[in-house]
């Protein structure tokens, strides 16, 4: 599974994150996003505001950080026994996460970051692990498996522009339409 | 022209507009973003910093504002006499301007407000505008019209999406490709 090796692993440095995330995301629901800094996140965690920025450079970096780590999938996508529902599941559900109020704030907090190519390519790398873990499953049920690529370029892609951008409502009908084009022919 | 709805017109709110966005930009070439302030915008401009704060909210709507107005188009995308060409020559504009480091940070800008509807809307309104310009210009030459929603999800949407997420190199290759999947059939 290519999307273990995202997890940071060990000792005093993985304690130290642990804590400073944490105390991002209850400092997250209780204040304000323009009002949060960084001796503030560094009291509420018990290190030193220095470590914070040795460790992240600034609060953007931090929030970025936060964000891109709440992006990172605790499972597998379901299997459902078929590729095509397999999809419609994982499409729903990134559909529904990031156009949520929830979702945008992290998009926007990844945006924020000045070095954003960590971020925004780890919350990528799980959406290319999300689609190869479905393509390997529809191998092995014997199905003609979708092309990974083809599928971020023509559905996920005009998913995240809608959500960024507008231009249109992300309905159901929308994606579903992106999806139908998308699926490789079946004979 | 749908895009000459876009310009902001007249009186003393204008010249404001005008003086405000002047600093900023200056600024930008002096400082570094991090530094910007409003009252160093203000002091600049020659208005007060409760002004800037009565139109724009805070800076990182100002921010987005000047981003989204420099993105305006200045003129009509160049007719090269066929569509194809046309299409060209916008989506390589288009990708390189985006992935390019001022492209990125006036991205980061606009994503930055929280209000990021008004801003990233209008930067999609643009694009929308470009191409029914040049499928306009198609069916006057009596080519077959591309069907302009399909280009922005088909080729604009991966071009952003890996602008934005990586996952891949943006080439000419990359893009020309997209571009020849989705120009419509001419039978």
């Amino acid at each position: 599974m290519a999307m273990k090796e995202r997890v940071r692993v060990g000792g005093r440095s993985a304690r130290i994150q642990a804590e400073v995330h944490k105390a991002v995301k209850e400092l997250q629901q209780e204040a304000d996003r323009a009002e949060l800094t960084v001796p503030m996140i560094a009291a509420r965690s018990g290190v030193t505001p220095s470590t914070i920025y040795r460790r992240w450079g600034d609060l953007a970096e931090l929030l970025a950080d936060v964000a891109a780590e709440r992006l990172r999938p605790v499972s597998d996508p379901d299997d459902t026994g078929a590729q095509i529902s397999d999809l419609k599941a994982y499409v729903e559900q990134y559909a529904e996460e990031f156009s949520s109020p929830t979702g945008r704030a992290m998009l926007r907090d990844i945006f924020s970051s000045a070095t954003d190519a960590t971020y925004t390519g780890q919350c990528c790398g799980y959406t290319f692990d999300h689609l190869n873990v479905i393509a390997g499953r529809a191998k092995a049920r014997g199905e003609h498996p979708i092309v990974v690529q083809d599928m971020v370029d023509h559905v996920i892609a005009p998913i995240m522009y809608r959500i960024l951008f507008g231009g249109g409502e992300l309905t159901e009908a929308y994606w579903q339409a992106l999806l139908d084009r998308a699926m490789p022919a079946t004979a």
